[in-house]
Parts: structure tokens; sequence; C-alpha cells
């Protein structure tokens, strides 16, 4: 199947209500999206759906919602400080600004990510190459210099460079600093993990591809802490987790797939790192990565803060500094994959076509739409039925024009199941119920409805 | 009943695992605060109650999530840039640097807040009633000076002050600049609404008394949009509801009031507004926010976007601005009512005292404790038994320890239900599940568990 084109995909979700441009009457905030009424659903969702499987039904995960302002010694202790930055380079002739590594990956299609190069490395391998400016063509560029991704602010009144904090560049740190707090409050034991939700912020010189790079965004990750010597263990359990929930919320095979991290290629603290890629509208592109840390974080952190974060195991007294391995996944970069993989145009068999959300029923914004047959004799029994299956799931609920284009309205909504209200609902309490893919319907007892699609949320 | 000091509510919540301090391993961060295990989970219960009750019930209101970073003439156009300050005053001996309002505040017992006085009669209120210094006791101060809330940040790479945006200072903004798209996307009518849950930040000069004022907390925001000929009826409307929905959650009626502003408190665009008031540790405060804001926010962001945000009545064909209710709640401040109501410290009948967080089912971290009577014997299914109801239910397991301390573990967490497993449910498939209100055990077949307490997070 062809995939939708990403102009396709941001139309659609704007005029839907998934996603609109941010500030977007005021010219609209670089990058900026916000999510609109279906989105926020989504969203929503896709974070629920993460919580149960990663903290839930966990029996050694805990949760945590750290602040998103940190005292700034926590960044210059992980590195953010010193080293979280991109290499710019000018263009001296048309004044364009560039990131160097993308301009190596896009000059050689990709096979080059210029990831972890160095400075001299980049800049010899654009000269070499005789690279050009994809402003202007020409290629007379400055050297490169490096800018700090990290958002700045200042906390409280005093006027000088004190009080200079950072928005957090990931929410990882947040879990690190509280690994202690946690582990003792929850009498936890190795191996358990830490999972988080929220935002963080990077200042990205290359924003783009719709919600696929942004500068505020969201993230889902979870530190499994563990005993060095069960590092590979947990590092592919892990990592065939997430493939797993993945799967498990519906994306197609063929649109994921494994890329293990070359060793010139990782971090100098990582023993292995994999991303699982999706194939987005714009080609195949990180969707997860699940990283073996080692102890270098909490090794950072005891150096710089001198508090004591070693683990000491009750059973054997072994006293260490546990390992860490962490899968993180951006929440806007499930939800472009997600819509990415979901959206279909289908021509039916009476010749016309439909566009289709078909989403996974736990993930669908509403979960059933209730439509009265006929307005006049059906909307009052209609409206005590949404108001009877909102109390356990989030419907909606539609009067207006024929069922067949109500039945479209919840196509593109997402919406897997809608019943209709007719004179049957009024004599003997029973509705159709109309499957959103296969279109089929089928009768229920009106009682039967909440549990039924329940059922079907179910993964 | 005596109300639990801050102190040891503070103690508690780091303790047992609700709240730590943020960034605490290095000296932490003023004022800034982690959620713990519990504390993400009750906070995230608390965030569903109200997007159930707000959002997911309402066949008329409809979820935003919009950015937090937003074009800066957004708050330009709200005021904010202008006049979201601070009256800040100094002392002349000490320099110790105050809120002039507070001051105020503090001197006369709360009478008069200070709140919406101009400069002048704040320095002339000092003056007068000769105010002293809290810190060194002398009566010297500087003029006042205003001090902007906003957080400010840069974005992009270029870099001069053409970049600098702000960290919003609420949500409601995001919600204003997407009325249209909102009623667009969903064809919504008025009277209708938008909901928002998010973080907002405030350089507060005086942040403090735990999670009551911080810099940086969340907010649950409806703005109601409606015909200003229906204004009061929706105002009477949402401010009763508020107060329904928080003694449904089982906030005690006595620790709740109304406070209306009166005439002279109220902004100027404001026809009435109303805070409802719980009765923290530090007394009474404000929780929830009702108001009336008229037609200004709309009016501002036509007025310097140029965008057309008036709305027409399909079926009048009237055109208007619609006047907005909003109820504006923060849920640290909700948090922190709800762990004041639910502490209790009791006596019981043979002489030992324990420490309950009574907390409604549905707020309540975990939902279940899943208990092996025996280790050796009961482990392996009560396993089982976890590992069935977590797909359904957040659920903690517990082995250690006798079961009394068992059961006191789970009264400070707030758990409203043990089970325990047993000979009983090896050979007959029961339990007894245990209420930590009443601490009465009743028998239950294991497979009616889960809907028993479902039944029982009704609200």
């Amino acid at each position: 199947m062809e995939k939708v084109t990403m102009d396709k995909l941001t139309n659609f979700c704007k005029q839907y209500g998934f996603i609109f441009q941010g500030s977007e009457i005021y010219g609209g905030l670089a990058n900026t999206w916000d999510y609109g009424p279906l989105g926020t659903e989504l969203k929503n969702n896709i974070k629920k759906a993460w919580w149960k499987k990663f903290v839930e039904e966990q029996i050694n995960v805990y949760g945590l919602d750290s602040a998103i302002l940190m005292n700034p010694d926590v960044w210059v202790a992980s590195g953010h400080v010193a080293s979280f930055s991109d290499p710019l380079i000018d263009c001296k002739h048309c004044k364009a600004r560039h990131r160097a590594d993308k301009l190596v990956e896009e000059f050689t299609n990709g096979k080059e990510t210029g990831d972890g190069w160095s400075n001299e490395k980049l800049e010899e391998f654009i000269k070499q190459n005789n690279i050009t400016c994809p402003k202007c063509g020409k290629s007379d560029f400055t050297p490169i210099r490096k800018f700090n991704l990290l958002f700045e602010t200042k906390m409280g009144v005093t006027e000088d460079n004190k009080n200079k904090i950072y928005l957090r560049g990931e929410t990882a740190q947040g879990i690190f600093v509280n690994f202690s707090n946690v582990q003792r409050s929850m009498r936890a034991k190795i191996p358990f993990g830490i999972g988080q939700i929220g935002k963080a912020f990077r200042n990205e010189i290359t924003p783009g591809n719709f919600i696929f790079r942004q500068r505020e965004f969201e993230q889902m990750e979870l530190e499994f802490f563990l005993n060095p010597s069960e590092e590979e263990k947990w590092f592919d359990y892990w990592r065939k987790y997430c493939m797993d929930f993945l799967k498990s919320l519906g994306l197609k095979e063929e649109n994921l797939r494994y890329r293990d991290h070359k060793k010139e290629e990782l971090v100098f603290y990582s023993n292995a790192t994999t991303d699982i890629e999706y194939n987005y509208s714009h080609g195949w592109g990180e969707l997860w990565g699940i990283a073996d840390r080692t102890d270098y974080d909490l090794g950072t952190h005891i150096k710089h803060s001198n508090a004591d974060l070693t683990y000491l195991d009750p059973m054997t007294n072994e006293k260490y500094i546990p390992y860490v391995v962490e899968p993180s996944v951006g929440v806007d970069r499930l939800f472009l994959a997600l819509i990415t993989d979901a959206y279909k145009e289908e021509t039916l068999k009476d010749g016309s076509t439909r566009e289709v959300m078909s989403l996974h029923p736990f993930l669908a914004p509403y979960k059933i739409a209730v439509l009265p047959l006929v307005k006049k004799h059906h909307s009052q029994k209609a409206l005590e039925t949404y108001h009877t299956l909102s109390k356990e799931l989030m419907c909606t609920y539609d009067e207006t024009g024929n069922i067949g284009k109500r039945y479209r309205r919840q196509d593109v909504a997402g919406t897997p199941y809608c019943i209709t209200i007719d004179d049957e609902t009024l004599n003997h309490n029973t509705v159709t119920i109309r499957d959103r893919d296969t279109m089929e319907q089928i009768t229920l007892n009106l009682d039967e409805v909440a549990n039924y699609v329940k059922e079907k949320m179910k993964f």
C-alpha cells in the first residue's frame, strides 16, 4: 500500500481536530504543534497504553513524575552542559545555517549519519566530497561551531547569572537523581525500574517533519536498574518487549525494524544500543531507543553530588552501582507512527471512497459513536444512551446528516464502533453496532455494548 | 479532628514515596517537587477524575493539549507581558526582598489581601500602619517595583533578542487561540467548552507551603464558551459543579467554602469570580477559581491577531463574541487538599496507632494489595493473582512481614482493599478482602474481586 504523504497527513490532522499548528492565529511559532480534541484523546491513550504495559503490569516498575526545572548541576553531571550540542555550519555565500551532520546525512542518502563524528571529521568530509549548500548551491562554509541544545531560563528575582537554569533535555535525569528515594520508599529490590512520562525540551537547529522532531516534545522513559552480571539478559528482554508492545498496538510489521548501533556509533559508556525504526512518510527513522547505559548515569551522579547511589543486595551483601537499561520513546513520534500506519483511503464496492483511521480500539479517541437513526424519534433515547455509556467509555454523539455521512465522520475520527438507536432500540432495547474496519453490523442488546467494546480494547 | 501539620505531611510524603524534594541530591532547587511512585499514581488519578467529569462525561466539552511554548504575541495580547507581575519591595536595612501585598496580608491576618491594589495604595498602607520587615523588624522600605512572573527563554540559534519567548503562565491561552480550530473541526455549537490539563510556570517571588505555591505547577482548566445572555446561568452551573465534584471525591464539607470576590477585587473585565477555598494546614486558601471572564479573552485576541473569533449561531444567525466562564484548578493544590483531608492517625482498640490515607478508591494509588498469607505456600498463587488483577487495576504485591505489618503499609499508601491469598484460595478460590477504613473483612470469590473494587471506584 502506498504511504500517505506528510502533507496529506498534516492537513488531515488539522481538518479533523487531531493536530493544529501552535499559536496559529499569530502566524505560529516555528515547529510547535497543539493537539486538538481527537489528537489529545489519542495522545492520552498512547500514554495510558505505555503506563499500563511498562508500569502497571510490571510488578517491579514504579512511576515517577519529576519536575521539568531541575538544579543546573544535574545537567553538568549528566554531560549535557558540556556536550549536548549540534555542530553548526554557515554558508558564507547565502548566510544559511545548517547542521553539518545533516549535510553529510543528506549527501550520502542516509548511509552516513554523521552522528558522533568530530568537528574535524565532519569538515573534512564536507570538503572532500564538495558538499554544497542546499539553499544556494555554493560550497563555501565557515568552520563548525557547537550550539548547546538546552533551553536556558532564569528562576527567582535576582538579576545576576546565579539563577540560570535549564528546561530538562530529557526526563531520564529526573529518574536518576531519585534512584535512592524510590528504592528506599518502595523498598525496591534490584532488578527494578522507574518509569516516567513528561515533557522535554531541545533547542533543535533543524526541527521538522511535522511532529517527528520538535523542540518541545514528550518522552516515555523507563530506567531499568540491574545487577551488572545480568546486563545482556535485560537488554535483550526490553529490546524484544518494546517491539512486541508496538505490534500489539497494531503497527504493521513491515514498517518496523531493529537497527543495532555499530561499535563506533555507541557513546563511550554504552555497551549496546538498538533503535527500533519506523517507516515514516519521510522514510525510516528512529522511534524507540533501547540503550544499555552501564553504570554511567548513577556513577556520574555519585561523583558530582556525593550522594550514595550504590545498592546493597540484601541476599548476597554485594554492594554495587547498578547498571541501567533504558528504553526511551517519544510520545509524539509514536503518535506519528500510529497515524501513518492507521490512515487508509479505500474504494468501496459502490465506487465511492472513504478515509479511515484504523486505530486499535484502545487508542481510538472515541470508542463508540451513538447515532439516533431519526433525530425526531430517537434522539431522546440516544442521548440517554450516550450519557450512560460515557460514564464508562469515551463516546461521541452525532445526530446530523444521513447515517452514511455520520459513519464517514467516525471513520476519519477512528471510532471503532457506531451504534444506531432506532425503533428496535425503543421496542426491544437492541442496537446495531457497526465495525469501522469491516463495516459489518451485528445486533446487540444495549446492555452488552460497553462490555463488548471493552473486550475489543484489550491488548 | 486536629489538622495534620505541613511538616508532618511533607515528611510523610517523602517517607512513603508520595513527594520528594526536587533535585534533592544536589541540595534541591528552591521549591521544586518530584512526585514519587505513589504520588504519581495519585496525581494521575486526580487528572483522570477531572478529565472524566469535565471532558468525557460532557457531551459538549472537547479536550486540548497545546504547547507550553507559544508565540510571544499571545502573552502581549493576554496582558501578561505588561501586567502579570508581583509588587516587590526591599528592606533598606537588611536587604530582604518582599512582596508588598503579602506584607499587607500578613499584617492584617488575611483581612486584606492587597490583591489588585495599586503600588501607591500598598506603599501608603505599609507606611501608615508602620508595617515592619519580617526579617529584621525595621520599617524602612524602598519604593515598590514590578517584577514580571513569566519565565523567559530563547528559541532557535540566533543570538539577538528576536527569539525571546516565554514559558506559558497559564494553560488557558492555549485554549483561546485554538477556539476557532476546535469549533470548526468539531462542528461545535455554543454553548461548548474546551478543557486542558498541563504544566504552567510562574516565577513567583514567594513560593511555599509545600506544593501549594510552586513556580512549576499543573493546571486543569476549562473554558466554557456561551451566549452572553446566558452568562449567569452558566457561571452558577459551573460554580456548583466544581463544588459537587470536590465533595464526590470525598473532601469534607467543613473544609470547603465559597469566597465570592467583592466588586473592587474583580479584574476589570470580570463580571463575577468565586474561589472555592480549602482549609489547608496553613489555613484557608484558594483551591479553585471560577471566573466569568466575559468576552475579554476572545476579544483581545481578535484585536491583536486579526483572526475572526466570533461565532455565528446557525439557528438564529446571530453573530457575537462568545462569553467565557472559566473554572480553573491546580492539580497540585487539589493533591494537597486531598492528602490533607485523607490523612488520619487512629488509635485502635488494642491501643496501637495507625496512619491511614483515606483516599477515595478512584484516587488511591493502588486499588488492591495482594498478600500471600504464608510466602512459602501461597506466593505462587498470589503472584498469579497479582498478574491477573494488574491487567485491570493498579495493584501491588507484598509478601514480607506479618499480615498486620503489611496492612499498615497499605494503610499509609491509601490502598482501599487488601486481599489475602491463603489455603482457602488454593482450595476454594476464595479470598478475604479487607477494607482500609473499617478494617472489616469479607470473603469473596477471586473472580469477583475486580468488579467488587471497580464498583467502589465509581463516583
